[in-house]
Protein backbone atom coordinates (compact mmCIF):
# COMPACT_ATOMS: atom_id res chain seq x y z
CA UNK A 1 0.00 0.00 0.00
CA UNK A 2 1.03 3.31 -0.79
CA UNK A 3 -0.04 6.98 0.48
CA UNK A 4 -1.72 8.43 -2.40
CA UNK A 5 -3.51 12.06 -1.76
CA UNK A 6 -5.26 14.05 -4.12
CA UNK A 7 -4.74 17.95 -4.02
CA UNK A 8 -6.33 19.55 -6.60
CA UNK A 9 -9.54 19.32 -8.76
CA UNK A 10 -10.36 20.88 -11.95
CA UNK A 11 -11.78 20.52 -15.19
CA UNK A 12 -11.35 21.97 -18.20
CA UNK A 13 -13.92 21.09 -20.94
CA UNK A 14 -14.49 16.95 -21.23
CA UNK A 15 -11.61 16.22 -19.20
CA UNK A 16 -11.00 16.05 -15.15
CA UNK A 17 -8.05 16.75 -13.93
CA UNK A 18 -6.91 15.63 -10.47
CA UNK A 19 -3.88 16.30 -9.32
CA UNK A 20 -2.00 13.61 -6.61
CA UNK A 21 1.17 13.12 -4.49
CA UNK A 22 2.37 9.25 -4.23
CA UNK A 23 5.13 8.67 -1.79
CA UNK A 24 6.41 12.26 -2.35
CA UNK A 25 6.21 11.90 -6.07
CA UNK A 26 3.17 14.78 -7.59
CA UNK A 27 1.49 13.70 -10.47
CA UNK A 28 -1.38 14.50 -12.51
CA UNK A 29 -4.51 11.92 -13.43
CA UNK A 30 -6.65 13.14 -16.31
CA UNK A 31 -10.28 11.40 -16.87
CA UNK A 32 -13.27 12.12 -18.89
CA UNK A 33 -15.53 14.29 -17.03
CA UNK A 34 -18.62 12.86 -17.71
CA UNK A 35 -17.64 9.64 -16.53
CA UNK A 36 -15.12 9.51 -14.37
CA UNK A 37 -16.28 6.64 -12.28
CA UNK A 38 -16.49 4.00 -15.13
CA UNK A 39 -13.93 1.93 -15.16
CA UNK A 40 -11.53 2.78 -17.84
CA UNK A 41 -7.99 1.29 -19.11
CA UNK A 42 -5.03 3.65 -17.97
CA UNK A 43 -2.26 4.73 -19.69
CA UNK A 44 1.17 6.01 -17.82
CA UNK A 45 2.72 8.64 -19.30
CA UNK A 46 6.32 10.14 -18.49
CA UNK A 47 7.13 13.56 -19.87
CA UNK A 48 10.80 14.15 -21.98
CA UNK A 49 13.75 16.04 -20.29
CA UNK A 50 13.23 19.77 -19.06
CA UNK A 51 9.91 18.65 -19.28
CA UNK A 52 7.13 17.88 -16.64
CA UNK A 53 4.26 16.22 -15.56
CA UNK A 54 1.61 19.06 -17.27
CA UNK A 55 3.68 19.76 -19.92
CA UNK A 56 1.12 20.66 -23.09
CA UNK A 57 3.22 17.43 -24.76
CA UNK A 58 1.64 15.48 -22.19
CA UNK A 59 -1.70 17.36 -21.42
CA UNK A 60 -2.12 17.36 -25.14
CA UNK A 61 -1.49 13.78 -25.63
CA UNK A 62 -3.91 13.12 -22.31
CA UNK A 63 -6.53 14.42 -23.89
CA UNK A 64 -6.39 12.54 -27.35
CA UNK A 65 -6.34 9.32 -24.84
CA UNK A 66 -9.21 10.88 -22.53
CA UNK A 67 -11.98 12.60 -25.05
CA UNK A 68 -10.83 10.41 -27.96
CA UNK A 69 -10.82 6.62 -25.84
CA UNK A 70 -11.96 7.40 -22.67
CA UNK A 71 -9.03 6.66 -21.10
CA UNK A 72 -7.76 7.58 -17.66
CA UNK A 73 -4.05 9.00 -17.97
CA UNK A 74 -1.39 9.47 -15.09
CA UNK A 75 1.93 11.32 -15.37
CA UNK A 76 4.54 11.94 -12.10
CA UNK A 77 7.08 14.78 -12.51
CA UNK A 78 10.65 13.10 -12.74
CA UNK A 79 13.13 13.41 -10.54
CA UNK A 80 14.39 16.91 -10.30
CA UNK A 81 11.91 17.98 -12.82
CA UNK A 82 8.38 19.70 -12.41
CA UNK A 83 7.49 20.41 -8.96
CA UNK A 84 10.25 18.69 -7.32
CA UNK A 85 13.68 20.13 -6.17
CA UNK A 86 16.91 19.56 -8.27
CA UNK A 87 19.83 18.07 -6.26
CA UNK A 88 23.33 18.85 -6.59
CA UNK A 89 23.96 16.17 -8.65
CA UNK A 90 20.75 17.44 -11.28
CA UNK A 91 22.02 20.71 -11.44
CA UNK A 92 26.20 19.58 -12.37
CA UNK A 93 24.54 16.89 -14.85
CA UNK A 94 22.41 20.06 -16.33
CA UNK A 95 25.28 22.67 -16.52
CA UNK A 96 27.30 19.69 -18.29
CA UNK A 97 24.52 19.36 -20.75
CA UNK A 98 24.50 23.30 -21.42
CA UNK A 99 28.48 23.19 -21.53
CA UNK A 100 28.38 20.06 -24.00
CA UNK A 101 25.77 22.05 -26.08
CA UNK A 102 27.36 25.02 -26.39
CA UNK A 103 30.50 23.61 -27.25
CA UNK A 104 29.18 22.02 -29.96
CA UNK A 105 30.21 18.47 -28.22
CA UNK A 106 27.64 15.32 -28.33
CA UNK A 107 25.22 15.24 -26.15
CA UNK A 108 24.42 11.73 -26.22
CA UNK A 109 27.07 10.38 -23.41
CA UNK A 110 25.61 13.23 -20.58
CA UNK A 111 22.05 12.37 -21.30
CA UNK A 112 22.46 8.63 -21.46
CA UNK A 113 23.99 8.77 -17.85
CA UNK A 114 21.91 11.42 -16.64
CA UNK A 115 18.38 9.90 -17.77
CA UNK A 116 19.80 6.12 -16.55
CA UNK A 117 20.40 8.12 -13.03
CA UNK A 118 16.82 9.65 -12.90
CA UNK A 119 14.86 5.75 -14.10
CA UNK A 120 17.03 4.14 -11.11
CA UNK A 121 14.76 6.89 -9.24
CA UNK A 122 11.71 6.80 -11.26
CA UNK A 123 10.86 3.39 -11.94
CA UNK A 124 9.80 2.53 -8.32
CA UNK A 125 8.01 5.49 -8.43
CA UNK A 126 5.73 4.57 -11.49
CA UNK A 127 5.75 1.21 -9.50
CA UNK A 128 4.40 2.79 -6.61
CA UNK A 129 2.01 5.52 -8.88
CA UNK A 130 0.45 2.22 -10.67
CA UNK A 131 0.04 0.33 -7.28
CA UNK A 132 -2.14 3.49 -5.77
CA UNK A 133 -3.69 4.28 -9.22
CA UNK A 134 -4.84 0.25 -9.16
CA UNK A 135 -6.33 1.12 -6.22
CA UNK A 136 -9.35 3.35 -7.42
CA UNK A 137 -12.53 2.10 -8.49
CA UNK A 138 -12.53 3.59 -11.85
CA UNK A 139 -8.99 2.05 -13.23
CA UNK A 140 -9.04 -1.21 -10.65
CA UNK A 141 -5.74 -3.46 -10.41
CA UNK A 142 -6.59 -5.97 -13.22
CA UNK A 143 -7.09 -3.97 -16.25
CA UNK A 144 -4.81 -3.45 -19.40
CA UNK A 145 -2.25 -0.75 -18.95
CA UNK A 146 -0.30 1.61 -21.33
CA UNK A 147 3.13 3.10 -21.07
CA UNK A 148 3.69 6.26 -23.38
CA UNK A 149 7.12 7.86 -23.07
CA UNK A 150 9.62 9.42 -25.82
CA UNK A 151 13.01 11.02 -24.99
CA UNK A 152 13.81 10.52 -21.35
CA UNK A 153 10.23 9.16 -21.04
CA UNK A 154 11.73 6.15 -22.67
CA UNK A 155 14.92 6.01 -20.49
CA UNK A 156 12.43 5.66 -17.52
CA UNK A 157 10.24 3.76 -19.64
CA UNK A 158 11.80 0.67 -20.78
CA UNK A 159 13.56 -0.26 -17.54
CA UNK A 160 10.05 0.28 -16.13
CA UNK A 161 8.43 -1.44 -18.15
CA UNK A 162 10.96 -4.54 -18.45
CA UNK A 163 10.38 -5.25 -14.89
CA UNK A 164 6.17 -4.44 -15.05
CA UNK A 165 4.06 -7.26 -16.14
CA UNK A 166 0.95 -5.15 -15.89
CA UNK A 167 1.58 -3.23 -18.88
CA UNK A 168 -0.17 -4.60 -21.95
CA UNK A 169 1.49 -1.94 -24.57
CA UNK A 170 3.95 0.86 -25.14
CA UNK A 171 5.21 3.79 -27.17
CA UNK A 172 8.60 4.50 -26.84
CA UNK A 173 11.35 6.57 -29.23
CA UNK A 174 14.10 8.60 -29.94
CA UNK A 175 16.58 7.51 -27.39
CA UNK A 176 20.32 6.06 -27.46
CA UNK A 177 20.74 2.02 -26.81
CA UNK A 178 23.53 2.20 -24.83
CA UNK A 179 21.55 1.46 -21.48
CA UNK A 180 18.03 0.79 -22.78
CA UNK A 181 18.98 -2.42 -24.95
CA UNK A 182 19.64 -4.65 -22.51
CA UNK A 183 16.07 -3.69 -20.64
CA UNK A 184 14.52 -4.02 -24.16
CA UNK A 185 15.03 -7.25 -25.10
CA UNK A 186 13.46 -8.62 -21.64
CA UNK A 187 10.22 -6.42 -23.26
CA UNK A 188 7.44 -9.04 -24.99
CA UNK A 189 4.33 -6.72 -25.85
CA UNK A 190 3.93 -4.56 -28.81
CA UNK A 191 5.40 -1.75 -29.32
CA UNK A 192 4.98 1.28 -30.91
CA UNK A 193 8.94 3.17 -31.53
CA UNK A 194 9.23 6.73 -32.90
CA UNK A 195 12.29 8.04 -34.17
CA UNK A 196 13.88 11.09 -36.69
CA UNK A 197 15.40 10.39 -39.78
CA UNK A 198 17.16 13.82 -39.43
CA UNK A 199 18.22 13.58 -35.53
CA UNK A 200 21.09 15.81 -34.80
CA UNK A 201 21.83 13.33 -31.85
CA UNK A 202 20.28 9.90 -32.01
CA UNK A 203 21.70 8.51 -34.98
CA UNK A 204 20.15 6.33 -37.72
CA UNK A 205 21.86 3.04 -36.33
CA UNK A 206 21.26 4.43 -33.21
CA UNK A 207 17.69 4.35 -33.17
CA UNK A 208 16.80 1.20 -34.96
CA UNK A 209 19.62 -1.02 -32.57
CA UNK A 210 17.42 -0.06 -29.58
CA UNK A 211 13.89 -0.46 -32.19
CA UNK A 212 15.79 -3.92 -32.56
CA UNK A 213 16.25 -5.03 -29.39
CA UNK A 214 12.41 -5.40 -28.40
CA UNK A 215 11.67 -8.77 -28.14
CA UNK A 216 8.33 -8.21 -29.15
CA UNK A 217 6.35 -10.13 -31.56
CA UNK A 218 4.01 -7.13 -32.67
CA UNK A 219 6.58 -4.04 -33.23
CA UNK A 220 6.27 -1.06 -34.91
CA UNK A 221 8.62 1.56 -36.31
CA UNK A 222 8.09 4.58 -37.19
CA UNK A 223 10.81 6.70 -38.84
CA UNK A 224 9.63 10.24 -39.78
CA UNK A 225 11.95 13.24 -42.21
CA UNK A 226 13.18 16.21 -39.42
CA UNK A 227 15.12 16.72 -36.33
CA UNK A 228 14.87 15.83 -32.93
CA UNK A 229 12.31 17.98 -31.58
CA UNK A 230 10.12 17.89 -35.12
CA UNK A 231 8.29 14.53 -34.29
CA UNK A 232 5.45 15.23 -36.04
CA UNK A 233 2.34 15.56 -34.25
CA UNK A 234 0.23 12.82 -36.13
CA UNK A 235 2.71 10.70 -34.45
CA UNK A 236 0.40 11.48 -31.07
CA UNK A 237 -2.97 10.40 -32.98
CA UNK A 238 -1.13 7.25 -34.70
CA UNK A 239 -0.05 6.38 -30.59
CA UNK A 240 -3.90 7.05 -29.72
CA UNK A 241 -4.81 4.82 -32.11
CA UNK A 242 -2.20 1.90 -30.58
CA UNK A 243 -3.31 1.96 -27.48
CA UNK A 244 -7.48 1.78 -28.41
CA UNK A 245 -6.20 -1.35 -30.67
CA UNK A 246 -4.12 -3.10 -27.84
CA UNK A 247 -6.26 -2.00 -24.24
CA UNK A 248 -9.71 -2.97 -25.92
CA UNK A 249 -11.14 0.59 -26.34
CA UNK A 250 -12.79 1.77 -29.58
CA UNK A 251 -12.09 5.40 -30.75
CA UNK A 252 -15.57 7.56 -30.43
CA UNK A 253 -13.76 10.79 -31.63
CA UNK A 254 -12.15 10.89 -35.33
CA UNK A 255 -8.57 12.61 -34.24
CA UNK B 1 -9.08 13.08 -74.98
CA UNK B 2 -9.42 9.21 -73.95
CA UNK B 3 -12.18 7.25 -74.51
CA UNK B 4 -13.60 6.22 -71.47
CA UNK B 5 -16.41 3.68 -71.13
CA UNK B 6 -18.30 2.68 -68.20
CA UNK B 7 -19.12 -0.81 -68.79
CA UNK B 8 -21.35 -2.00 -65.16
CA UNK B 9 -22.45 -0.88 -62.22
CA UNK B 10 -23.15 -1.94 -58.66
CA UNK B 11 -23.48 -0.49 -55.07
CA UNK B 12 -22.74 -2.59 -51.96
CA UNK B 13 -23.87 -0.63 -48.94
CA UNK B 14 -22.58 2.62 -48.65
CA UNK B 15 -20.28 2.18 -52.00
CA UNK B 16 -20.79 2.73 -55.99
CA UNK B 17 -18.98 0.40 -58.07
CA UNK B 18 -18.51 1.71 -61.70
CA UNK B 19 -16.13 -0.36 -64.05
CA UNK B 20 -14.81 1.40 -66.92
CA UNK B 21 -12.21 0.97 -69.65
CA UNK B 22 -10.16 3.29 -70.84
CA UNK B 23 -7.84 2.91 -73.79
CA UNK B 24 -8.66 -0.74 -73.63
CA UNK B 25 -7.38 -1.23 -69.72
CA UNK B 26 -10.45 -2.04 -67.21
CA UNK B 27 -10.62 -0.75 -64.26
CA UNK B 28 -12.99 0.25 -61.20
CA UNK B 29 -14.36 3.06 -59.65
CA UNK B 30 -15.95 3.38 -55.88
CA UNK B 31 -17.61 6.55 -54.72
CA UNK B 32 -20.07 7.49 -52.10
CA UNK B 33 -23.36 5.79 -52.64
CA UNK B 34 -25.07 8.81 -51.43
CA UNK B 35 -23.02 11.50 -52.71
CA UNK B 36 -22.05 10.31 -56.20
CA UNK B 37 -21.99 13.91 -58.07
CA UNK B 38 -20.11 16.09 -55.54
CA UNK B 39 -16.70 16.38 -56.08
CA UNK B 40 -14.62 14.90 -53.84
CA UNK B 41 -10.38 14.40 -54.29
CA UNK B 42 -9.72 10.71 -56.43
CA UNK B 43 -7.12 8.40 -54.59
CA UNK B 44 -5.70 6.04 -57.57
CA UNK B 45 -4.43 2.59 -56.49
CA UNK B 46 -2.62 0.04 -58.45
CA UNK B 47 -2.71 -3.79 -57.22
CA UNK B 48 0.14 -6.02 -56.31
CA UNK B 49 1.71 -8.77 -58.60
CA UNK B 50 -0.14 -11.49 -59.44
CA UNK B 51 -3.41 -9.89 -58.36
CA UNK B 52 -6.29 -7.62 -60.00
CA UNK B 53 -7.98 -4.30 -59.79
CA UNK B 54 -11.06 -6.07 -57.50
CA UNK B 55 -8.78 -7.89 -54.64
CA UNK B 56 -10.11 -8.01 -51.75
CA UNK B 57 -6.74 -5.89 -50.88
CA UNK B 58 -8.03 -3.15 -53.18
CA UNK B 59 -11.60 -3.06 -52.46
CA UNK B 60 -11.05 -3.12 -48.92
CA UNK B 61 -8.72 -0.36 -49.15
CA UNK B 62 -11.22 1.50 -51.13
CA UNK B 63 -14.16 1.04 -48.51
CA UNK B 64 -12.26 2.90 -46.06
CA UNK B 65 -11.26 5.58 -48.56
CA UNK B 66 -14.98 6.08 -49.57
CA UNK B 67 -17.10 5.67 -46.52
CA UNK B 68 -13.95 6.72 -43.95
CA UNK B 69 -13.54 9.88 -46.10
CA UNK B 70 -15.92 10.22 -48.99
CA UNK B 71 -13.01 9.73 -51.13
CA UNK B 72 -13.19 8.48 -55.29
CA UNK B 73 -11.15 5.74 -55.73
CA UNK B 74 -9.64 3.63 -58.70
CA UNK B 75 -7.76 0.97 -60.07
CA UNK B 76 -6.90 -0.33 -63.53
CA UNK B 77 -5.54 -3.97 -63.93
CA UNK B 78 -2.19 -4.20 -64.55
CA UNK B 79 -0.83 -5.45 -68.09
CA UNK B 80 -1.14 -9.38 -68.13
CA UNK B 81 -3.21 -9.36 -64.97
CA UNK B 82 -6.82 -9.59 -64.03
CA UNK B 83 -9.38 -9.49 -66.46
CA UNK B 84 -6.32 -8.57 -69.40
CA UNK B 85 -4.65 -11.66 -71.67
CA UNK B 86 -1.37 -12.23 -70.71
CA UNK B 87 1.32 -12.53 -73.54
CA UNK B 88 4.18 -14.93 -74.25
CA UNK B 89 6.57 -12.67 -71.80
CA UNK B 90 4.49 -12.52 -68.87
CA UNK B 91 4.13 -16.15 -69.37
CA UNK B 92 7.57 -16.88 -69.82
CA UNK B 93 8.49 -14.20 -66.62
CA UNK B 94 6.05 -15.68 -64.10
CA UNK B 95 7.31 -19.54 -65.11
CA UNK B 96 10.69 -18.09 -64.19
CA UNK B 97 9.63 -16.39 -60.54
CA UNK B 98 7.96 -20.10 -59.94
CA UNK B 99 10.94 -21.92 -60.92
CA UNK B 100 13.36 -19.55 -58.76
CA UNK B 101 10.50 -20.02 -55.82
CA UNK B 102 10.76 -23.88 -56.04
CA UNK B 103 14.07 -23.60 -56.00
CA UNK B 104 14.76 -21.68 -53.23
CA UNK B 105 16.25 -19.04 -55.38
CA UNK B 106 15.91 -15.23 -54.77
CA UNK B 107 12.93 -13.76 -56.19
CA UNK B 108 13.87 -10.05 -56.55
CA UNK B 109 16.22 -9.94 -59.78
CA UNK B 110 13.48 -11.47 -61.82
CA UNK B 111 10.18 -9.60 -59.70
CA UNK B 112 12.51 -6.24 -60.41
CA UNK B 113 12.57 -6.86 -64.14
CA UNK B 114 9.51 -8.05 -64.75
CA UNK B 115 7.56 -5.55 -62.59
CA UNK B 116 9.73 -3.00 -64.30
CA UNK B 117 8.68 -4.30 -67.89
CA UNK B 118 5.09 -3.58 -67.13
CA UNK B 119 5.51 -0.26 -65.29
CA UNK B 120 6.92 0.71 -68.79
CA UNK B 121 3.06 -0.62 -70.13
CA UNK B 122 1.27 0.53 -67.07
CA UNK B 123 2.58 4.36 -66.57
CA UNK B 124 0.90 5.81 -69.64
CA UNK B 125 -2.41 3.82 -68.59
CA UNK B 126 -2.51 5.40 -65.69
CA UNK B 127 -1.66 8.92 -66.75
CA UNK B 128 -4.62 8.40 -69.48
CA UNK B 129 -6.96 6.93 -66.84
CA UNK B 130 -6.43 10.06 -64.37
CA UNK B 131 -7.66 12.28 -67.68
CA UNK B 132 -10.48 10.25 -68.16
CA UNK B 133 -11.36 10.56 -64.39
CA UNK B 134 -10.78 14.20 -64.43
CA UNK B 135 -13.59 15.17 -67.07
CA UNK B 136 -15.72 13.48 -64.59
CA UNK B 137 -17.69 16.36 -63.19
CA UNK B 138 -17.43 14.71 -59.74
CA UNK B 139 -13.41 14.50 -59.79
CA UNK B 140 -12.85 16.92 -61.93
CA UNK B 141 -9.24 17.98 -63.43
CA UNK B 142 -8.04 20.69 -60.63
CA UNK B 143 -8.48 18.33 -57.44
CA UNK B 144 -5.73 16.78 -55.17
CA UNK B 145 -5.04 13.17 -56.53
CA UNK B 146 -3.57 10.50 -53.94
CA UNK B 147 -1.69 7.37 -55.51
CA UNK B 148 -1.38 4.36 -53.37
CA UNK B 149 0.14 1.14 -54.56
CA UNK B 150 2.33 -1.45 -52.37
CA UNK B 151 4.53 -4.33 -53.81
CA UNK B 152 4.49 -4.37 -57.43
CA UNK B 153 2.12 -1.10 -57.21
CA UNK B 154 4.94 0.98 -55.83
CA UNK B 155 6.83 -0.72 -59.17
CA UNK B 156 4.19 0.91 -61.01
CA UNK B 157 3.82 4.27 -59.28
CA UNK B 158 7.49 5.53 -58.07
CA UNK B 159 7.71 5.95 -61.85
CA UNK B 160 4.04 7.33 -62.50
CA UNK B 161 4.23 9.89 -59.64
CA UNK B 162 7.77 10.33 -60.50
CA UNK B 163 6.14 12.25 -64.07
CA UNK B 164 2.92 13.20 -63.01
CA UNK B 165 2.83 16.40 -61.01
CA UNK B 166 -0.87 16.18 -60.40
CA UNK B 167 -0.43 13.37 -57.62
CA UNK B 168 -0.36 15.59 -54.17
CA UNK B 169 0.49 12.51 -51.54
CA UNK B 170 1.47 9.15 -51.95
CA UNK B 171 1.77 5.49 -50.10
CA UNK B 172 4.80 3.07 -50.92
CA UNK B 173 6.12 0.45 -49.90
CA UNK B 174 7.93 -3.18 -50.37
CA UNK B 175 9.86 -2.79 -53.27
CA UNK B 176 13.72 -3.08 -54.01
CA UNK B 177 15.24 0.16 -54.77
CA UNK B 178 17.26 -1.35 -57.90
CA UNK B 179 15.44 0.41 -60.96
CA UNK B 180 13.02 2.94 -58.79
CA UNK B 181 15.40 4.50 -56.40
CA UNK B 182 16.68 6.84 -59.70
CA UNK B 183 12.39 7.89 -59.91
CA UNK B 184 12.24 8.07 -56.24
CA UNK B 185 14.66 11.14 -56.51
CA UNK B 186 12.49 13.24 -58.37
CA UNK B 187 9.44 12.99 -55.60
CA UNK B 188 8.99 16.09 -53.25
CA UNK B 189 5.62 15.39 -52.48
CA UNK B 190 4.50 13.85 -49.05
CA UNK B 191 5.39 9.68 -48.85
CA UNK B 192 4.05 7.43 -46.60
CA UNK B 193 6.16 4.07 -46.87
CA UNK B 194 5.59 0.69 -45.46
CA UNK B 195 8.41 -2.31 -45.20
CA UNK B 196 8.21 -5.45 -43.12
CA UNK B 197 11.27 -5.63 -41.03
CA UNK B 198 11.56 -9.63 -41.68
CA UNK B 199 10.87 -9.48 -45.24
CA UNK B 200 11.86 -12.93 -46.90
CA UNK B 201 12.71 -11.31 -50.19
CA UNK B 202 13.53 -7.73 -49.41
CA UNK B 203 16.19 -6.93 -47.03
CA UNK B 204 16.07 -3.82 -44.59
CA UNK B 205 18.61 -1.99 -45.97
CA UNK B 206 16.83 -2.37 -49.65
CA UNK B 207 13.96 -1.00 -48.49
CA UNK B 208 15.28 1.63 -46.50
CA UNK B 209 17.51 2.38 -49.36
CA UNK B 210 14.44 3.11 -51.64
CA UNK B 211 12.54 5.01 -48.95
CA UNK B 212 15.84 7.26 -48.53
CA UNK B 213 16.11 7.83 -52.16
CA UNK B 214 12.77 9.92 -52.07
CA UNK B 215 13.51 13.70 -52.34
CA UNK B 216 10.58 14.80 -50.18
CA UNK B 217 10.86 16.90 -47.42
CA UNK B 218 7.68 15.13 -45.58
CA UNK B 219 7.96 11.55 -45.38
CA UNK B 220 7.14 8.55 -42.69
CA UNK B 221 8.40 4.94 -42.91
CA UNK B 222 6.52 2.52 -41.10
CA UNK B 223 8.34 -0.71 -40.55
CA UNK B 224 6.50 -3.55 -39.28
CA UNK B 225 7.30 -7.03 -37.60
CA UNK B 226 6.43 -9.82 -40.00
CA UNK B 227 7.24 -11.37 -43.41
CA UNK B 228 6.08 -9.99 -46.84
CA UNK B 229 2.38 -10.91 -46.87
CA UNK B 230 1.65 -9.68 -42.87
CA UNK B 231 1.71 -6.32 -43.63
CA UNK B 232 -0.65 -5.42 -40.67
CA UNK B 233 -4.21 -4.43 -41.62
CA UNK B 234 -3.76 -1.14 -39.60
CA UNK B 235 -1.37 0.41 -41.82
CA UNK B 236 -4.13 0.34 -44.43
CA UNK B 237 -6.20 2.77 -41.50
CA UNK B 238 -3.15 4.61 -41.39
CA UNK B 239 -2.76 5.69 -44.88
CA UNK B 240 -6.38 6.59 -45.16
CA UNK B 241 -5.51 9.14 -42.30
CA UNK B 242 -2.20 9.92 -44.32
CA UNK B 243 -4.69 10.67 -47.25
CA UNK B 244 -7.23 12.68 -45.31
CA UNK B 245 -4.78 14.69 -43.88
CA UNK B 246 -3.06 15.45 -47.29
CA UNK B 247 -5.87 15.48 -49.38
CA UNK B 248 -7.78 18.11 -47.12
CA UNK B 249 -11.29 15.62 -46.14
CA UNK B 250 -11.55 14.90 -42.73
CA UNK B 251 -12.61 11.20 -41.58
CA UNK B 252 -15.61 11.21 -40.68
CA UNK B 253 -16.71 7.93 -39.38
CA UNK B 254 -13.89 6.23 -36.89
CA UNK B 255 -11.94 3.30 -38.41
Amino acid sequence: MHSMQFTAESSSGDMLERDFVVDGAPGVLWSPAADVADRAPLVLMAHGGGNHKKHPAMSGRARLLVTGCGFHVAVIDAPGHGDRPRTAHDEAEIAELFRARAAGEPEGPIVVRYNDHLAKLAVPEYRATLDALGELPEIGADGPVGFWGINMGTAIGVPFVAGEPRIAAAVFGQHWPDVLAEHAKKITIPIEFDLQWDDEHISREEGIALFDAFASKEKSLHVNSGKHKELPRFEADSAVRFFARHLGRPITSPA
